[in-house]
């Protein structure tokens, strides 16, 4: 089919789509500004504001101490119970805590520990490297004696789901990867690799910070060990807020996290001195949690749970493969490739674009062209589609504006790399 | 020397109060509320107000992800640099990361990867639970083979220093303790037992949880290894606001984290796959911090800082001194013991009241009173004092409500015991 590249087109996207008036509950201060970095940290909802405001005045100030009984003890478990519906998960398996990485080392350790007698990981080079880091700091932790196996992408992209299960042997312990994964946005098959996994007696470990509030996820489906992901990505829930953890409720009684602490015990506030673990999900918590921002991401998941992932995903699909479209008409032919899979089914929600002058392009459509997407080395731009807020204008004028910075060279005044820190 | 009971000398002493206008610098929504339980958590700073509005609105809503590179990245270490300065810590020691139990976990694992050798850990059960439970926890992952030594205080409220020498033996690899105790407020002398650890070749790990802002503590002085603590308690840094760490700065090139991530690799964008920690104190961060909550803490540590250790410490011993000569003349016949040490030198900034009907006459106070102490099992009333907003008129209301709870016999209408969480 032939494709309408003009601006005017993608106003009649807008107005065709359901979702447009969410738009609305976000604070955009500048509406020239295109921000395509909502899958690194998503914008602040209008609600957010109202909720930041009720918890700095009335419950930490007015309420003081009081808060710990009246609200904030069970708000980790309750807005986890919230981000459950949106990663196919029954009541009592997810719970708010700590921050990604300190979630995947928990649950990656508990797994280890549950298959002592096993010594291979699996993951690949398109994880995260926090992810990474973590399971070579298991490996450290626990004498030296695991083997980290990384699946290479063949076409720098994507693993095929094949080459990980051929991967996967009576040795295995732990199979670990983020479901959409951080730079291509290819999205793996996690109901046949946990599978598999389940079928050698292993365990998994899903990352879903790129994936929850994106894509749809069916964790009790696919039958999956362990999950964790980020919050304030697609979820909106602000800055650094902190992470969430799933463990599946039949593992619940054989795992332990290895960092044991006064939430997560079975009643905190006897002062027991021997640790005795909480039954359900709440023996992964440890400390204290940041409340600030416990409680200031509910009003972005509310959001999420009011519009629903499918219809979330739709949009999202559209976004992708209209800005696919405009990228083969627009960008193609200046030197650069696409760096996430044409497939939708094998995509998360946001898309790389490579180009060998990367950095630069990047540098200068936020300096100078209002535009923000994200910078990941060696040379992917990324485009974050977030439906709840990203317009089909907000794509077009993307393509629109990486295409003037080429043309109009203004990419070339900034430095080819970024300096390095040393 | 005779002492003057009344209401009025409690007035003449906050007009001589020279931080008396420090509780103006406080939001108090209820005058008549008797807020003793700044040691759990500390009333909420107007300039904190202010400043989440900032954070909120501005570096989030209008900066997004560019906030990272204009002022959060560095805000866990800025900010822990001040906290420094309240600790005896030069620079470069001392970071915002994570929930105390996690930095007590990063710490205690560190300590015991570098005495592999040694099997004894040397504590007490005056320590917070959420300590004891973590080296449990450290013991399970590193394979049970380490021995957790408890020392019971003699008289239920303090350990003889002496005791806890003569706890440490060759075999001996970690010494941790709070500096000043969670129940009674006792105090070690952290010096004498930080200077004994180190000639027997172990490792020492202080819990500044209660001592920070309110005691002088001396880390580089000490010679301490490790150390960590709440910001929520008398930094007023907010609910669960993110703890500190600090690692002696000859310490930090072999000391490693279990905990590897981002946040602690030496270049995180560059998203090598191999970690390699950072060479200084930033490799004892993990994941993404939650940023509402570590930048929300700053403008109570401010205030700290402008007052200074020397004049809180001042202030916060005649407080305790005053209530302790309200206490010997109203109280203690009434069967109430003192919990805490009488001695100053001894005492960190919270007063202990032991009752046996301790848990009720608290609920009394709590919801017939409108005094806030806490309570903590089995008969320990808290009393907070908190010498930039406690008053010597809220010590001379906190006796004088607990007496008439007491003469009207108002606690008997509640429960003698916490219910049991099941």
């Amino acid at each position: 089919m032939s494709i309408d590249i003009t601006r005017e087109y993608a106003h009649v996207l807008d107005q065709r789509d359901e979702l447009a008036t969410y738009r609305d509950k976000f604070f955009i201060a500048d509406a020239d500004m295109i921000y395509m970095d909502g899958n690194s940290l998503g914008r602040l909802p209008l609600a957010a504001t109202k909720r930041v405001e009720q918890i700095v005045k009335t419950e930490w100030g007015e309420n003081l101490i009081r808060s710990w009984g009246l609200n904030w003890f069970q708000a980790p478990i309750q807005v986890g119970e919230k981000i459950a519906q949106l990663i196919g998960a029954g009541p009592g398996q997810v719970a708010i805590s700590d921050s990604t990485t300190i979630n995947l080392y928990k649950l990656a350790m508990s797994a280890l520990m549950l298959r002592p007698e096993r010594k291979k990981i699996i993951t690949d080079t398109l994880n995260f490297p926090s992810d990474l880091y973590m399971l070579q700091g298991c490996n450290h932790v626990l004498g030296g004696k695991h083997h980290i196996h990384m699946l290479e992408p063949a076409d720098g992209m994507r693993v095929d789901t094949q080459t990980v299960l051929d991967a996967i042997d009576a040795n295995t312990a732990l199979v670990t990867l983020s479901h959409v994964v951080f730079k291509s946005g290819y999205m793996y098959d996690a109901r046949a690799i946990t599978d598999y996994v389940h079928k050698k007696g292993a365990l998994v470990l899903w990352d879903l910070s790129h994936a929850v509030g994106s894509v749809p996820v069916d964790l009790d489906g696919w039958g999956a060990d362990f999950a964790a992901g980020c919050t304030y990505k697609y979820l909106n829930g602000g800055p650094g807020a902190p992470a969430f953890l799933y463990v599946r409720k039949d593992l619940q009684k054989e795992a332990l996290s290895p960092i044991w602490g006064w939430f997560g015990e079975r009643a905190p506030f006897s002062f027991e001195l021997e640790y005795a673990p909480a039954d359900g999900i709440q023996r992964f918590l440890c400390g204290t949690p940041p409340m600030l921002s416990v409680l200031t991401m509910e009003p972005g998941v509310d959001l999420l749970l009011e519009v629903g992932i499918p219809r979330l995903r739709k949009k999202s699909i559209y976004l992708a493969n209209y800005l696919i479209e405009l990228f083969d008409a627009r960008l193609a032919s200046l030197g650069f490739s696409l760096g996430s899979p044409r497939e939708a089914e094998q995509r998360g929600s946001h898309i790389s674009l490579r180009h060998p002058d990367g950095y630069r392009i990047n540098r200068a459509l936020i300096e100078d062209m209002n535009v923000i997407p994200d910078f990941r080395e060696p040379d992917n731009i990324r485009l974050g589609l977030t439906p709840l807020y990203t317009s089909f204008q907000d794509v077009w004028e993307s393509i629109d504006r990486i295409q003037r910075v080429i043309t109009e060279k203004r990419h070339l005044r900034f430095p080819a790399t970024r300096l390095t820190v040393t």
